[in-house]
């Protein structure tokens, strides 16, 4: 029977531009009463410090509530929707989002963060450094809170994967009656990111969860190539 | 520190109309591993299942694959997009997902399971049979598959909601650095129904998932009115 452990890791403390995540995770969790990170779990990274060890802060007009608004349209690629100060961007990796995925929460005031350039290459740093340091296979998810049409209230999301699907395809499976399954490809790394942000949560600083007991099966090379919809493909842009 | 754990109920059986599923569940829960349940567990039952326990199947020609398409209009308040065999609807309880919700995985050949009419209802009555046979309150999330824009992939998502909070509203709430959370509406039966997921998949016949570790405080009354929005406030109908 499958089950799985989620926990948020306590003692990240904070983050400022230059520190290597990877080295700092590995040593928060060398003290986790959960025992030390094993092959197979999942780090999900939350993309705040992820952009903050990576320099990705920008100096805003702290008295100013809308100041940040001109770097949402520098960091996007296209104006998906608009009304009133809520701009629904499409970034240059693809993602469509609120604000091009910018926000100042949990930055210091005068301060905005972007998304990291690449959050692929910065989950393969993280898992690289796990590897490197401890010998054991993980799969990292750097993840952000996007909001969706249609419903209220936000999730959590994978912007970035390393080591770990993104998208499950299970085209061709039979279902539980022995028929060919119609919905097949199931978003994972999507998936682990709610499950870890339930306990991580936004207000207590716990910017890292570890996800224990995923299938052995979803460990494999990825990349956000598979989540993200080719806009010829989207009915909605 | 905050732990979630996440397993599939074993034993629950084929389902068929009239069968109360409350029952099924409190005797599948009892030889469980993982011991009874308990006070603030979650119980996550597929969509699927309630759709039979409640009789919602529908006679379709086996032969035609296309059969349920005119069941799809029937049960929908307004198409949303529309692109070759793929309808985008939205229900009437104003839920926006591919075909009304209906499908054919899991259900016998020459039949289609349409979504539960109440499924608010139908997670209350589970609800209140484990309460009245094992004096427990747990939470109940009925939970679907559904796609969404922008990204490839499905994921699970709430349907139906009772005793456990559709939203959390932390709006007010500090962030790690004591300012006001811009992103403050989490949408935790959603995310609770991904990490349900995760344990239950689509092919292996588990369809119901415990969640055991959710913050207290998020068990209340609760209604999908929290979920679902208002096509007016909506940018994307």
């Amino acid at each position: 029977m499958s089950k799985l452990t989620a926990w948020g890791v306590e003692g990240i403390g904070e983050i400022i531009p230059g520190m290597q995540l990877g080295d700092i995770i590995v040593e928060a969790c060398s003290g986790e009463p959960n025992g030390p990170l094993l092959d197979n779990d999942v780090l999900v990274v939350t993309q705040k410090i992820v952009s903050k060890a990576e320099g990705r802060l920008v100096e805003i007009d702290p008295d100013d509530p809308l100041s940040h608004k001109v770097l949402v349209e520098e960091e996007a690629v296209r104006i998906v929707r608009r009304r009133g100060d809520l701009i629904i961007t499409e970034t240059k990796h693809g993602f469509v989002c609120a604000n091009s995925g910018i926000d100042l929460s949990n930055v210091e005031r005068g301060q905005a963060a972007l998304l990291p350039i690449d959050s692929d290459r910065s989950a393969r740093r993280i898992r690289d450094i796990v590897k490197a340091k401890l010998g054991v296979n993980v799969g990292v998810i750097v993840s952000d809170t996007f909001g969706r049409p249609w419903r209220k209230g936000v999730t959590d999301v994978a912007i970035g994967v390393a080591g770990i699907a993104g998208v499950l395809d299970l085209r061709g499976t039979p279902d539980a009656l022995g028929r060919v399954m119609q919905v097949t490809e199931i978003a994972v790394a999507d998936e682990l990111a709610c499950a870890a942000e339930l306990v991580m949560g936004k207000s207590n600083g716990i910017p890292v969860g570890v996800v224990r007991g995923a299938d052995a099966a979803w460990f494999r090379e990825s990349s956000m190539d598979e989540i993200v919809r080719n806009p010829s493909e989207d009915l909605f842009r």
